[in-house]
């Protein structure tokens, strides 16, 4: 290949028009090129059908060489400062000696366009280490589009050597079940505030997390013990958690270095004892499964519901249940009978 | 037909061995017959592919002549006291002019066998009173099965006249959505009790409450207001309910007839309010519609998997994404792949 003046290997160039070629992608993010793992995770959002094979490819080879990161789900209420304490926390774990990618699960973000440009600007000091690489959303539809992009950069992130990797949801319902099926441990972000505030968090939420961090400690120091206590008491309402881990509710501020260092510290020893006690491995053997099951389930029905024969005769029955002049289950069976 | 010297109408004996005839039993239903009710309810419960043509004939038929009752949801830890509960609000019920069916969905009842004599002898009372009609849980087998039956089961009663259905939940937490997902209203039993008893209450149940009744209050006259302060802040944490109506957390007991009354009032007036604001309407024809959906979903879906041709692949492929060796996203597009 010629060489480039610009310095840029012309093999990841963004100019060429060319499809990058996959072994070369794979080649690359093994050796932790950044540019090769910001193609290769653009090549595997590809849509067009003539990708597919290199995508599989490129899945499969990184496969054997993904996996060995701790994953840690973010999310957290508007306002409770996500991208600032993701970007301490960070910059805190690559002091520790470790390399750090950011990916974010938001299908909703795609309205708002800037997204990429914003996460960058927010994380400005994150976004120039060398020990840190920070992905966008990805661009696609659906949920189900959007978490598998996300499941698969983990992957790439991996292979490329990154060995924490911070996914962050915007607190959409829907997004914390997927970010929670491909993570190791989920941090829940507060503020401190009584009553109304926190009722921000949504449903099922408080029992996926891991730890509790109270952000912004420093901004309502006279509110801080009251949330803390009411974010105890709520949490000992539910089940234990499935990890068999006590959840601690911590407080402090993404802007004190202390606090940040301390959140640190416990994200670490929660990730040993659930190493320790084995639910670490068993849970992504569950979640490769439940992925697994997920997509196939949605694939099968989708097809189903896509044949113009079964469309037209599902809008026609759903109307009529909706209107109460048919039972929701015969209708089902009409159906069934229909096919085949 | 001729006459029978035991005084039961001989159309409807149980003895006989001859299946029921569907018109008959839709006759016996509209006149309010119990008996007709009972064998109605047993013929739509029938897994025999002869019956089917007659299931769909009485459901047909009595659909226009079912929705009009009050459908309450009643689920409650172990020990919070259902039975008596339901027996007491039943008498209640009964006492203003209504007619009280009691349903149950419980799936693993099955197990235990007894609960049906059970639940005769616990509510004995009612049992015995000419305007209730108490129908143990369906004895089939899986949770959508249960449900179904448990559904159309409530269709027969509003068409034999009784205007409340209590169906009654124990507390697992899938049957607890299907409940929800049937009924107008839902109330969660809960006894006075601090930390550790609260723990018994599963994810999700409390946000869908519309009432929250903490049973059993004259017992542990201390712990009471504790406990009612925690249930209040607790559900100060989640976002409003869906019917936009106050979700009040009372006290009393089964046995005091004066609060037994005050949340029979609650329940009517919680009724009344989400009757004004269309809320009741639109509910319930999302709640067709959500049958509908389900039901249409799991059939494609059991069918599918039950072919042997892809019975045998889903299996292989997901031990190899059980041991990482494929990714799953993959694994499932390989299914697809040999779909047709």
């Amino acid at each position: 290949m010629p060489a480039d003046s610009s310095g840029i290997n012309p093999r990841f160039s963004k100019k060429t028009n060319r499809r990058p070629d996959p072994d070369t992608l794979i080649q690359g993010i093994l050796q932790g090129d950044i540019t090769a793992l910001s193609r290769g995770i653009t090549f595997i959002e590809s849509n067009l059908k003539e990708d597919e094979p290199g995508k599989h490819r490129i899945i499969h080879e990184l496969l054997p060489h993904s996996g060995k990161s701790l994953r840690i789900g973010i999310t957290g209420i508007p306002g409770a400062g996500k991208s600032t304490l993701i970007e301490a926390l960070g910059l805190e774990l690559i002091e520790q000696g470790h390399k750090v990618a950011v990916l974010a699960v938001d299908p909703s973000s795609q309205l708002s366009k800037g997204s990429i440009l914003g996460d960058k600007t927010r994380m400005e000091q994150l976004s120039r280490h060398p020990n840190a690489y920070i992905r966008p959303t990805p661009s696609a539809g659906t949920m189900g589009g959007v978490a598998r992009h996300t499941r698969e950069a983990m992957l790439l992130c991996e292979a490329a050597g990154f060995d924490i990797i911070l996914v962050e949801t915007v607190g959409v319902g829907q997004s914390e079940t997927a970010v929670h099926s491909m993570t190791d441990l989920f941090l829940l972000l507060a503020i401190p505030g009584a009553g109304d505030e926190l009722q921000g968090i949504k449903r099922g939420i408080m029992e996926m997390a891991d730890l509790i961090f109270i952000n912004k400690a420093d901004l309502f120091p006279e509110k801080v013990r009251l949330t803390q206590q009411q974010l105890e008491n709520a949490l000992h309402l539910f089940p234990p958690h499935a990890s068999g881990q006590p959840v601690h509710v911590l407080t402090g501020s993404a802007l004190q270095q202390a606090t940040v260092a301390e959140l640190c510290r416990n994200l670490l020893q929660h990730a040993a004892a659930i190493q320790e006690t084995g639910f670490f491995e068993s849970q992504r053997n569950e979640q490769a499964v439940w992925w697994f099951k997920e997509t196939l389930d949605q694939e099968i029905l989708k097809r189903f519901y896509q044949q113009n024969k079964y469309s037209q005769l599902v809008y026609d029955l759903r109307q009529q249940v909706a209107q109460g002049r048919l039972d929701p289950f015969q209708a089902a069976d009409k159906v069934m009978k229909e096919w085949k």
